[in-house]
């Protein structure tokens, strides 16, 4: 059976958003990042950044911490945590997205926001310490945090972000069709399984 | 890097044997199976029907229970279970067999007992219920279980004996660098990605 939607869950670091993004221009459909944070963003008064940064990260963290630094927000939903508020407006826009029409979509659980629709294909993409250690000092540069701990720090917060949302755990390859390790089998490898998979070749 | 061993874990059902004899066989390498029980029957004295029943199942079970039905069995050792006796000389097989060039291997905590080997490629199949259950009946025929329990049951059985023997969690997509979903990408397929990644083509 064809795919039409790819969803891509990935280690920081591993090129799962480089993969990703070849294989949207391979298919010729839409690739989903910046859009999904403007959507989100209209349908919130939330900032662009502050949903980058809290979109696949924070968990309980109150709305009223963003509304008081941020006092033109418009209707702040009480007890409700910003994060709990994001992922409801967030579900909504990826669900709506996928009614459109075949696209890929990377992380913010999308897979699992997804899994009932039969003609998704769901890829996690991850690599070793090591490999993505190289990688993000070299795409990203360097920082005060060694790469290991920011590799450990930004995985931790996708995990338990995912784990709150789904009830599931990230990278069980059981919630996927396809786990690729990028860095043993190559970013431009893992792009043309991903593509052959979703055209059923 | 070409890969010159081969690790297959997998659901039962999902057709990761098939694959695993289909890569040895286009590869033109051992694939090893009868061989690892004839080995460590060799080694324990213990019967190969009793080797294929706990040699991915069972734990703890006393190693006594075994020798009280079996008078001949040489070497009980004293207090350690039949379970562990059998990992210890299972591991030391798969090492050996290792040692001796490329080959394919089946189940058996394989990739977690060569895991320090840089020349492993470690994959892990698995598929839905539906098309387990279907391929188990066409195969195995039906029992007095129904299919979702069997595979249920023997799947739960893995992951215990996993668990126990090297303390991680069965299909951990992370301890594997490639695992597919074979009722979604096809048998056939999944033979051919695994191929292409061993010859590192």
């Amino acid at each position: 059976m064809k795919r039409n939607i790819l969803t891509v869950g990935r280690q920081f670091g591993s090129g799962g958003r480089t993969i990703a993004k070849t294989v949207a221009e391979r298919l010729g459909i839409p690739y989903y990042d910046k859009e999904i944070v403007e959507k989100v963003a209209l349908e919130t008064g939330f900032s662009e950044e502050y949903i980058e940064q809290i979109g696949e990260h924070a968990r309980g963290k109150s709305v009223w911490s963003y509304a008081f630094s941020n006092p033109g927000v418009p209707g702040v939903m009480g007890g409700m945590s910003a994060s709990d508020f994001l992922w409801v407006i967030q579900r909504k826009v990826i669900l709506d997205l996928a009614e459109k029409g075949p696209c890929v979509i990377v992380g913010r659980c999308a897979d699992q926001i997804l899994k009932d629709r039969e003609d998704v294909l769901r890829v996690f993409i991850h690599a070793s310490d090591e490999f993505r250690a190289e990688r993000i000092v070299r795409l990203y540069g360097e920082s005060e945090s060694k790469p290991e701990k920011r590799l450990a720090d930004k995985d931790a917060k996708r995990r338990a972000h995912y784990k709150h949302y789904t009830g599931e755990e990230w990278g069980n390859s059981l919630n996927y069709h396809l786990c690729l390790d990028s860095g043993v089998i190559g970013i431009e490898k893992c792009a043309e399984y991903i593509v052959s998979v979703m055209k059923d070749e």
